[in-house]
């Protein structure tokens, strides 16, 4: 009984008496700075190509990013080169390069063609004294001596002071002073390590707002990269430092969707194009090979998507009843999902789009159907609800293809596969090569299928395989034709069986509805 | 120049002044609510069987959480029967149901014979009139009924007010003291639908603390779960809502891990075990399949990774150079990671761990040959590294086996897989059955390499697939023997191949080097 007397224990609280009025006005100028090609890059496994940096770079651009840290130039000849494809563009967003505190490194900046750089010197004692081997005075000295030179070749000059939130806020101060005076055009609080609170970061960035322009750069490593972030503008910071899905060391930098979204939302205070945030996030997933977790806000596969009965009936009832904003505002669409938690509002939505009629009796108990194979969990796709309202109704359909055999070797220079399927009642066999095992048998089916396989694959997926090699995979197909999609999951040990066996239920179906007129294969 | 004048008018701003007291003392008492097993499951696509909620509780246990929403027991006989199994575990922490606000709901509960229930009632008027269809003025009086007929019958009791934080504070103020004036134990802010801010929330949270205890229920559609999250607290909340992961409805509940870490690392608060943390997220992840993000705060892979040159010789140096705490804190180890920004520090670390020995300047070729094979978005292995390696210093090896040929068949009843390897010159060929191709010709290189083949798969990792059935397929193979293990990648689109090669390549080193005497194939 871990909670007794918890009434008279809470009555000898004493709250913190917060202000309660908006810490950031509307009228407030902010703007967003994206180091997604940098710190983003920074993150294990992460590599990105000149053409990625550049295709990531337009989609900044339409966002409407200010700056676009486009890499560390002291890095090598492959991002030199990188940052240079990105300058080339001419972008309205200031373009830059991160600098270490060397002279060098602002001269490799130069050769890129950057509008501006961020020169990094140490802040904490931890940094000046063990990592970079000086004192405070030499290193106040020497980040006079790096602006000068670096504004001399009419660089924009950010400087950033490494581990400000573990750094004496004294020295803090006294460095970035430095720096503004020796001519920096602005100075940045890094919780280099993600270390601080929102607290720290309100009064280090409110003493910095006191010298000139100040950014903010934050990290996750305590979940606080927003919370820190959403500080330092109500204190005075009026540039954050980001990057798209929230990549980069470690846990990662704060996510520039939510920032920009944040910022929106709940103060008003617009600085991206946020429909374009979506079509951002993908990018940088595809070219960075990290995929976008189902539960993240703006980006995540599930962030406008309703599973659970209560949550469905309200969302069709009013849109805005379950969702903050509109999935529109960043360039998404709502979803409904079937699964352990779906109500009968969600079978009757879903039905509905499929041209589907049932009774509400009938839909009840395809609801309860839909739940206990949700309760096995199970993913229930569209497929799984229609198969089990066929049961119900009693509406049988003559399967128009069917899988009888299958076989598929791999693993040899030339992937082949074999396919039996019965087509309205006839046997087709037919055989075909591709680049893997799924491959050469989806290739096998195009061919038995002849003229009917005009259905387009929409999405092919197969989660990731974490385990053994005996472990169950989860395929999911997505296929089109005419106008109608189908999705159909299937799971097993052997992946080629389950990808084809997905595929010709999703053909089936989607043949089965469109009810033409069946040509012969054209073998 | 989007930038110009920016000193000048960065000067006018006027920096609201926060106060830069720690807004939550360190004694304040503040404990975790998990209900990954109620709204976490209501995630799409999630669904816990009985054994696994059963499994998660007992993590959630040991790791100290006060209270476990096991469920929603009106979802169905499978969902009791899970809660049921949970209150059966008899365990310290509360174990409590989810209910709507029915008397039924609460029957239903008792019959799963919990401690304690949360009673959610609407609270905006968006709920209130549209959802449930009904009055201010009834809503209270329902609220009251049921909480005294929960009370009735010695159920602890929470009140949620659904949608509180886009309800007019006044009414939700009326409606939760009309809770506890019942006998209500605690009054729930809940932002359901994850839309508002710090501001409001401490705003909301300090006038319902005046009321009684509260507790904070946040959502991360904004990205501000744990922002709001700390506010509560800080506004007099000693009671937050958490799920392992953030899973949960849309962008998910506020993370567990990060409100616990974040309480701890700056305020000095303890809520949790945290050296428990990990594992509770690995099993979760498991049960529910939603996979950890890699750059998520204390449960994801990378961290406590570092690749970067800088952080990696910084970390080298001291610990705590690019760490905000140590990743034992939560039950994980440092890991260094090698691609496109490895410097010689991380190389030399790398090479000393595989008993490898270079020179100053062939380490600073190897760092720099791996920063090329990173630099063209290749992930950078152990085993790629030894052979970069081997070849700089010219200390060529022999392989000790090698893959000639294989073979594989799936789709049919029994995947079969055929291999021709040369083993220590010699040439030996094989065959193997499995659940899928991969498995069956991991049997056959097994059978092959007779008693050699003690090393054991440490892990099996494919990365998702998305695209088209010809897509490159990334496979992840970790070996171990003898207290060695080495990780082998390899991008092909024949899944079956890449994975072969991938055990093959890592057998082949861990026998290099090794270098017992080979034993012949038990055949």
């Amino acid at each position: 009984m871990k909670f007794r007397d918890e009434r008279s224990r809470s009555s000898t609280l004493l709250p913190v008496n917060h202000s309660t009025e908006q810490t950031i006005p509307s009228d407030r100028t902010v703007r967003l700075l994206d180091t997604t090609l940098r710190d983003g890059e920074q993150a294990p496994g992460v590599s990105l190509s000149p053409d990625e940096k550049v295709e990531i770079a337009r989609a900044l651009e339409r966002a409407g990013v200010a700056v676009i840290e486009a890499g560390s130039a002291c890095t090598g000849a492959g991002e030199r080169q990188a940052i240079s494809r990105v300058t080339d563009l001419d972008l309205d967003a200031r373009v830059t390069s991160f600098c270490r505190g060397l002279e060098h490194d602002i001269d490799l900046a130069l050769d890129c063609d950057v509008d501006g750089v961020h020169i990094v010197v140490p802040a904490s004692d931890r940094h000046v004294e063990e990592k970079v081997g000086t004192s405070r005075e030499d290193n106040l000295a020497a980040t006079a001596e790096l602006v000068e030179y670096a504004t001399d070749h009419d660089l924009w000059v950010e400087v950033i002071g490494e581990d400000g939130s573990r750094a004496d806020l004294d020295y803090l101060e006294e460095l970035m002073a430095t720096a503004l005076d020796a001519g920096a055009d602005r100075a940045c609080f890094a919780d280099t390590v993600g270390h601080t609170g929102p607290e720290r970061t309100a009064e280090a960035v409110s003493r910095l707002a006191e010298l000139g322009p100040v950014s903010a750069h934050t990290h996750d490593d305590l979940g606080l990269g927003v919370t820190n972030a959403i500080a330092a503008v109500a204190s005075g910071a009026d540039l954050v430092h980001c990057t798209v899905n929230g990549l980069g060391e470690r846990a990662g930098n704060v996510a520039l969707e939510e920032v920009a979204i944040a910022l929106s939302h709940v103060y008003d205070v617009e600085t991206l194009e946020l429909e374009e945030l979506y079509d951002l996030a993908q990018i940088v997933s595809r070219a960075t090979g990290v995929q976008l977790p189902p539960n993240k806000a703006v980006i995540g596969e599930n962030a406008f998507t309703h599973e659970s009965g209560i949550h469905t009936d309200g969302t069709l009832k009013d849109d805005k009843m379950y969702e903050p904003y509109a999935p529109e505002t960043v360039g998404r669409e709502r979803r409904l999902a079937l699964g352990k938690h779906t109500g009968r509002a969600g079978v009757k939505a879903t039905l509905d789009e499929h041209d589907v009629e049932a009774t509400g009796d009938e839909i009840a108990e395809i609801a309860t159907r839909v739940t206990e194979l949700g309760d096995r969990g199970r993913r229930v796709t569209d497929a799984d609800l229609l198969a089990i309202a066929e049961d119900v109704t009693g509406d049988d359909r003559e399967r128009v293809v069917e899988l009888l055999d299958l076989n598929a070797t791999s693993g040899g220079s030339v992937p082949t596969a074999s396919i039996r399927l019965e087509v309205d009642g006839e046997e087709r066999v037919a055989s075909g090569t591709g680049s893997g095992p799924v491959d050469a048998a989806v290739s096998a089916v195009r061919e038995a299928l002849g003229s009917m396989a005009d259905a387009e694959l929409e999405s092919y997926h197969v989660d990731a395989v974490t385990g053994g090699t005996d472990a169950v995979v989860t395929v999911e197909v997505t296929m089109a034709r005419n106008d109608r999609s189908v999705t159909v999951a299937r799971s097993e040990a052997d992946i080629t069986r389950a990808s084809v066996e997905a595929m010709v239920d999703a053909l089936d179906r989607l043949l089965a509805t469109d009810r033409e007129p069946l040509a012969p294969a054209d073998d």
